[in-house]
């Protein structure tokens, strides 16, 4: 297996995560091609030099890949391994940057024994889809983390290090079921909050409309992830079902206990949760700094 | 009435809010005085610029006023209202900025009649608490909200707008209990969601440690408002209790609902349901520009 220095590195899929890694990685790898649906967004991303070619054609852009990267939403991953084994060359590495690793992984593990498979997923992102959003520092200094199968071999699994090291991000192992249980909790159930604030405001507002008008950082922030690119999320959200209902379920559990605490008037109780929340979040996530 | 630029303003409280808005009071009218609870506080402010004199005592600090400002945590503010009124001059405009204003206007209602009430709330803030903190552009752009009374002269509104304008925010009138309804759904809302969030996120660790490593923007800026003072939000939560379980109970009901349709597995309703929410916060926020 080639070192990343001298590999072709094709990418699936030029949204904002491939568009970005092509970018990050150009100049670190003998070449990036980059595969899209749409003409134009090949034209793009040569335009914006983040690749150095690019083709609508997948089985023409991966034929002389050392590695592929699969960057399109996670039911189209999920397809794309279906089909994609017979096109790859004798020891390619095929990894992909799909946010849900269980299903991923298992259909990784059919693909033909010439392709060496490495689950990825950078955490990172933007609610910016598309290649206008296009950053090649997107992965800089995140976590990225690399679910390897049984099949992996320790040479497929260096050159996924090395690609991660490559453009900036900080590689973690881990297996796919705790992935997808860990990512539930820290990224999906934060998705599925801002989206039941953004339908709590909804509501109030066909009886008071001002709902929107005083909507403050406070409100801005912590909707956010409600701007997320819909296809993207469900594909998520489907992929990752039972965890993420196991999240929403413990959530919603937190929230009722609070509710309880306000409803029966236990002040003491309640500052002592709302403290110990305060202290764990600027002990694992450190002090908020920024202005609001 | 004078006007503001002859007036002497005190504002008692000299933490974020009160600082920051003697700060940006400061040479819009001749004398800004400051009431802290601590010396080393009054010192701070007068180092920094933020106050033209001040005092720990409060008889002395309101004695010549022509407008207070009580910027403190709500139940102080309650307890201020039901001390203040025998040390404040003849035809002083009383305010307050008070993120709740049900129970603060039912207690300016019982002021002794030679006083202007105005209750007031400004839609800005930070996390983070204290004079060091202070910012004088903290209100510039934003809603204020006031609430006068039915006992508010038309001079003592008119003063209560000049000022919410020299600070360069946005005045906006409501009632209270309207005022207190809304603040519900689109502030004390969004710091419960925060808290559950960390609360889900520190149950989990407790079995996987690995969940605060894997913490990406997402979770970070959806847990942020977690990070608010707990005095602050105690008072608030425990004065608009029954507004902010209402929208504790239709938050929770729009999570259910989204649960529900993953668990069902009905795809298409999930899509409509996500992309509404999406573009709802869109035409009302606006879109995501910031990388996160």
């Amino acid at each position: 297996m080639k070192k990343l220095a001298d590999a072709q590195v094709t990418i699936v899929g030029l949204g904002l995560m491939g568009s970005s890694l092509a970018g990050a990685l150009r100049g670190r790898c003998r070449a990036v091609v980059g595969v899209g649906r749409r003409a134009e967004t090949i034209e793009a991303a040569l335009a914006r030099g983040l690749i150095d070619q690019g083709t609508t054609d997948l089985a023409s852009g991966v034929r002389r890949a050392d590695v592929v990267v699969l960057a399109t939403p996670v039911r189209v991953i999920l397809r794309l391994l279906s089909e994609i084994g017979p096109l790859l060359p004798a020891g390619c590495l095929l990894m992909d940057v799909g946010s849900t690793k269980v299903q991923i992984v298992a259909r990784m593990a059919d693909l033909p024994s010439h392709v060496q498979p490495l689950g990825g997923h950078p955490m990172c992102g933007k609610e910016i889809a598309g290649i206008a959003a296009a950053d090649p520092t997107l992965y800089q200094d995140h976590v990225f983390i690399l679910t390897p199968l049984p099949r992996t071999s320790e040479t497929a699994l260096a050159l996924g290090l090395a690609l991660v090291k490559a453009v900036g991000a900080r590689p973690l192992l881990l297996d796919p079921e705790r992935h997808d249980r860990l990512v539930a909790a820290i990224s999906h159930l934060p998705y599925l909050l801002a989206c039941a604030l953004v339908g709590t405001a909804e509501a109030m507002a066909s009886a008071d409309p001002l709902v929107w008008e005083i909507a403050a950082s406070g409100f801005r922030d912590t909707s956010r992830l409600a701007a997320s690119d819909v296809t993207m999320m469900l594909d998520i959200l489907l992929t990752n079902k039972q965890a993420v209902l196991e999240a929403v379920s413990t959530c919603t559990a937190q929230l009722c206990r609070l509710a309880r605490l306000m409803e029966t008037g236990d002040e003491e109780g309640l500052q002592t949760v709302l403290s110990s929340l305060r202290d764990s979040r600027e002990a694992h996530i450190g002090a908020v700094t920024h202005e609001t």
